[in-house]
């Protein structure tokens, strides 16, 4: 029997990203990393700074995902909520965290842990903190939550430090080629292959580059050896259809396969 | 009193957003497209390619937002199941649509329009079509739910031919304001100024470019001269923190603001 899957939400806390003034980059980056350790990103909210929305959300993903990761809301000013919204939705206080309180002491010359800068040292009660190698600042866990600052640098050295705490099933091993055959002409045959390999995933991708139009085709299955047959008998279709096709290098963090 | 705010969600469909592969860039032209005309997007939700998922998540939003855009999951593959997912969300029959039958016969060279290219002319009963001036496949409106493709220059062409459908309320204009100021610095006192407005929506953003650290505050609402009073008294705040800073040239999409 196959392992369970495990699965994972990401909550993207910001107006900045709703109204199109900061391009998210976590996402992708969260996606590729959970892979690589056998948990899979099922769904990603985009969510404003309203506390009865980021409070209804988080209720609603913690008790649906194995995982649960936010970003952004955790900084000095009035906007940040992320926090105090974790520790509503938990029905728990949020109080001083020690050591938090402890490290930004250590971090800002004297006279400048200002109020609005001790904010960031308050966690819902019982927190486990969650490192920033880069400006100190922490995240913290509760239960199934991570909760991580936005900035993409500090947010990916946060998640690095998280990692050893994630229990992952079987990671998605990936393959992928690009075909010079445009997608309607390899769809019939694909979704025929798809019905044959059930357990491997098919996704096909069409692109338009300066005219030059093609597809990717990716394979995704957690058996190296189911995948590398649906990559023969794939490799065998393009090429009676005439389309022949180069098998990427896939990325070390998008599970590379044999 | 004022307008009833007018909100969307964006659905994001995919596993290839979800797994890293693809950045999305739909969410971010959106915000801003909208916001232009006087629509809020309030949550954008990436889901993956799988039935029950799309169909439930989509009588979700479409009940609680005034529009909805979904992007991506339209193509011939076997994978494209979001007609057909919103067919089955509002109980209606998927069939072919005379009209877009018609485009894509005009589109393909005889013998070219296979079963799988068919798949695209199929929509909901009684969708109405949403042009692709790109690469002709259209996509379709149904109620307030609007479907799109995922590539990002055939989404943007396909919006642009619906705007005129939207009703929209009032735009949101802002202004920015970049100081050379940490966040924590200010915080204090931008949090007593959004006391004063609270219907002026104040965001603050940090940055730290190559060791300059600095922040970005943005204001935005949608009285002109509310917005005016907010940012004097914000350039006076800053001022006096010794921080100074430069207001931004907003771009035109953002609502640039007198």
């Amino acid at each position: 029997m196959p392992d369970k899957t495990v699965t994972a939400c990401l909550l993207i806390i910001g107006n900045e990203i709703l109204s199109g003034r900061t391009q998210d980059a976590n996402l992708a980056f969260l996606g590729r990393r959970l892979n690589d350790i056998g948990i899979r990103l099922t769904e990603a909210r985009v969510i404003p700074d309203i506390e009865a929305v980021v409070v209804d959300t988080l209720n609603t993903v913690r008790t649906t995902f194995d995982y649960v990761f936010t970003t952004g809301g955790i900084g000095p000013t009035h906007d940040d909520i992320t926090s105090s919204c974790v520790a509503k939705a938990f029905g728990l206080p949020l109080s001083l965290h020690p050591e938090a309180h402890a490290r930004l002491q250590a971090h800002y010359p004297p006279g400048q842990l200002n109020e609005a800068r001790l904010r960031m040292a308050h966690t819902p009660e019982g927190a486990q903190l969650i490192d920033n190698p880069v400006s100190t600042a922490p995240g913290f866990q509760i239960e199934n939550v991570f909760v991580m600052a936005g900035i993409p640098q500090i947010m990916q050295a946060m998640f690095e430090g998280i990692v050893h705490r994630l229990v992952g099933g079987q990671p998605l091993l990936s393959r992928s080629i690009t075909v010079t055959l445009p997608e309607g002409r390899v769809a019939k045959d694909l979704g025929a292959l798809q019905d044959t390999y059930p357990d491997v995933e098919m996704g096909s991708y069409p692109f338009n580059r300066q005219g030059n139009i093609g597809t990717r085709l990716v394979l995704r299955a957690a058996d190296p050896a189911r995948l590398t047959a649906a990559a023969g008998e794939l490799d065998d279709l393009v090429k009676a259809l005439g389309g022949g096709g180069e098998w990427d290098q896939d990325l070390p963090n998008e599970g590379g396969a044999t």
